[in-house]
């Protein structure tokens, strides 16, 4: 059955939640469970949902024209890899903007230049309660000596767009978080 | 402190787990909960991985040059969007390449075609431990009609390239697992 790209009627899709606990409400973990039913009268009687503060990740670009990457492990994957500078979004940050420019001094001492939200994604709507907020900055310039948190241990590297584009082609940003922003502006920048 | 795009010891930035138990092994929900000491000496007593099996999706086009797309209500932002078709790798698949064709061939009814592996990337490295293997399809066509599981409540769609587009340009596609390869295909393909 197959239908063209028409405005749908979204709200009638909406699941029904039956029952809802929450199984962990840590810092950095907070689970809801959650007892569903769909439209089509099917329930889904174990569905979990992670909460998580939004997200924030950042694409640098200096004056020089090198882009603002960081190199951490990731103990998920069990890999060390590429990726932009990202955080999460803090109580006392006014706005998401406001998160993503302490996240980059933070982590790399870059600051000034323009900034723009780019895009808002999600690692995973079907799980994921919240969005990240993908911001470019051009122009951005060394303000201060990084200062990470005790629990961050990555190195702040500066690279050309071919190094950018090489990792692209070479698949070694595994974060789809960063993958896409940074694919978009490949796209954008007829960079490929 | 800026570093060049040099090789990095890799291994050096791997954290030690002092400790691992397993909160639950659930069809749906797998979560370690670990205590990690990281090269620096730091410590984080509370870390927690989410295991999954791998994931697919597959950015699909038909014959006519027609995007394949499913549009489905998502638990986790309660938002209802347009993704490309995607799914897990079930035990019995032989390889992830069978996962995709069988959850294309489910979900929308659509197979054959051509059939490559287009970019391997992880909702969130830190707290996952799988990949998502994304596959690019060209000239698939109809071959059955669609047959979802019944917990799955999804329209299928065929969308241009023009409508394709909007939808990137628009941020229509929240998911980033699935922004990723449509960005890189747009990318690589000059659409933008």
């Amino acid at each position: 059955m197959i239908n063209t790209a028409e405005p749908q009627k979204d709200d009638d899709r909406k699941w029904k939640v039956l029952s809802s606990e929450y199984l962990y409400r840590e810092p950095w973990f907070t689970v809801r469970h959650e007892c569903v039913e769909l439209p089509t009268g099917s329930r889904i009687p174990d569905y979990y949902v992670l909460e998580y503060p939004d997200w924030v990740c950042i694409l640098a670009i200096t004056k020089e024209q090198q882009f603002v990457f960081v190199r951490q492990y990731r103990h998920g994957s069990g890999h060390t890899s590429y990726e932009l500078c990202a955080g999460v979004c803090e109580v006392e940050d006014v706005t998401p903007l406001a998160s993503a420019q302490r996240e980059l001094l933070e982590e790399t001492g870059f600051g000034g230049g323009q900034w723009s939200e780019y895009m808002l994604i999600s690692a995973n709507p079907g799980t994921h309660s919240n969005i990240t907020h993908c911001f470019l900055a051009v122009g951005v310039e060394p303000i201060v000596n990084s200062h990470l948190d005790s629990t961050e241990d990555l190195s702040v590297h500066l690279l050309s767009l071919d190094e950018v584009r090489n990792l692209l082609k070479t698949g070694a940003i595994e974060q789809a978080l960063h993958a896409a922003p940074l694919w978009k502006y490949m796209a954008e920048n007829k960079c490929m």
